[in-house]
């Protein structure tokens, strides 16, 4: 049985220990390491790696800043989080779509203020989701939504129809969701071609009743233009876990709009991490070893 | 084919006026009519009713206010709307249940406040749900927990399996489940039996981890054991459609935690009430036409 060598820099996480073990590895310092598990909160203090190290495994999903240090080389494989955070993503995107519909937001700010509250009430069931950049998130929420009574458009690059979906559209065909959907929900990763995705016209073309949800990236959305689509009642609500700049500015309007809910890009919980990574490295390690591909490889040239 | 003649009192509405019509019936003053729906407030106000009046349909599906007020009587066939609302109240119950796991409540008091929000959130995957009170709420709270990784236990009056339930568990053995649960939700009728039911030996009971979610009275939870329980942290939180007295006092020190959520009693909102009742009348006049047994009908002697 080959026993794989791994560091885990740059502190040790007892999670990750016990999935290196449980997968028949040991942990090493660095420069005993066929593999580094790399668990640093971006590529700060990334250490100089020898042509013996042979992977090296990121504990994010979003790789930009290690792409703009110059860290990821083609000497090696490297692998980032793509995916294995999808489940706990989509469960917050559930929630804030849900806090929205619910109006919790609303309930927890204006104390049994109950004629408004209850007037504001909307359900999911019979709505229609669309997901914008469908992938592992989507893959996960579809599910969710569906149980609750919602029908799913799902966009993705190719369109190539996803599981569970009533619809899929590709990305070049965009235009044609906001006038069949109720709300949205953005999974796309920040690329030029997604930024301002959502801006005054696709606002617009939105249903009043409409509630956006942002569990991707901030700059997904024009924010200014957001703002006067929800002050103006174009649309129902948002609700966002990124935002553009992050944190917004304490004194940035959006915080007093009663149809907004943000969440400090918690989706995904920084403390929450390695739990949920273990799994995936433990079956990346019996991969590596058997030679098979690995789950999210980098592809160097893409930031996610 | 019949026509069934139907009093709409003490308004029209126009959902129900369609429902009516479009199951083959007529609107017709209360002088005429073989049906009353009854979509008052409460009992005041209800009309005397002649013997050509065989049946009467309410709105609510608690009638506690009606048999105070003696409206109900033997000479006819009464329903109620037991079981109409189910998918909404159990659509608000989870939504309840994720923003209390997710932290939008705090996300929504504490602006951006990182970390202590980043640290508190949790996940249903894998977690157990108790639903005391397993009936039509439950069984469309079930598949929607499911959706989203949790399993349930159920416990109901008899302990007859509940459908998508890992565990169901009669009444009488529900000091079983506070030890086996990681969270709770309420959706038993109000009965001297079911009074303070979440009290201060229960809630001892439950992991620190758990949110308790109450969609049913407020009479059900002890209420001053609770806010001890959420202020010493013996349990992770709450969230409450209703609260004893309703609305809570506004000093009530209840709305001080951080670790509450309080929504206005809108799990059912009024303002939607005709809308989902509606199918249900069209279904029950084709009951009363083929002379079959109606939905919800209500058994004299009991409040639901």
């Amino acid at each position: 049985m080959s026993e794989l060598t791994v560091a885990i820099e740059p502190e040790h996480d007892p999670q990750l220990v016990a999935a290196v073990e449980g997968a028949g590895g040991r942990v090493v310092p660095l420069d005993e390491a066929r593999v580094l598990v790399w668990i640093g909160a971006g590529p700060k203090g990334f250490p100089e790696l020898s042509d013996a190290v042979e992977w090296v495994a990121l504990k994010t999903a979003g790789i930009e800043a290690y792409v703009a240090a110059g860290v990821i080389d083609d000497q090696r494989l490297w692998t980032n989080a793509s995916g294995f955070y999808a489940e706990g993503v989509a469960e917050h995107a559930l929630a804030l779509l849900l806090a929205g519909l619910r109006q919790i937001n609303t309930s927890v700010l204006r104390h049994w203020d109950k004629e408004p509250i209850d007037t504001g009430v909307r359900t999911l069931r019979g709505a229609t989701v669309a997901i914008v950049g469908a992938g592992g998130i989507g893959a996960s929420l579809i599910p969710r939504l569906t149980a609750g009574g919602a029908s799913v458009i799902a966009v993705n690059r190719s369109g190539r129809p996803v599981d569970g979906a009533k619809l899929t559209l590709p990305t070049n065909r965009l235009d044609e969701v906001w006038g069949q959907t109720d709300h949205v929900v953005l999974a796309a990763p920040s690329t030029p071609e997604t930024r301002h995705l959502i801006n005054e016209r696709t606002l617009a073309a939105l249903p009043s009743h409409a509630w956006v949800v942002n569990v991707a990236r901030g700059p997904l959305i024009d924010q200014k233009a957001l703002y006067n689509a929800l002050r103006e009642g174009v649309i129902a609500g948002a609700a966002l876990d990124v935002t553009d700049p992050e944190p917004p500015s304490p004194d940035d309007p959006l915080w007093s709009l009663p149809n907004v809910i943000i969440t400090p890009h918690i989706a995904n919980p920084a403390s929450g991490l390695t739990r949920e990574m273990a799994p995936f490295l433990a079956e990346n390690m019996r991969r590596f070893i058997a030679g098979d591909d690995l789950i999210a490889r980098v592809s160097t040239g893409r930031n996610y």
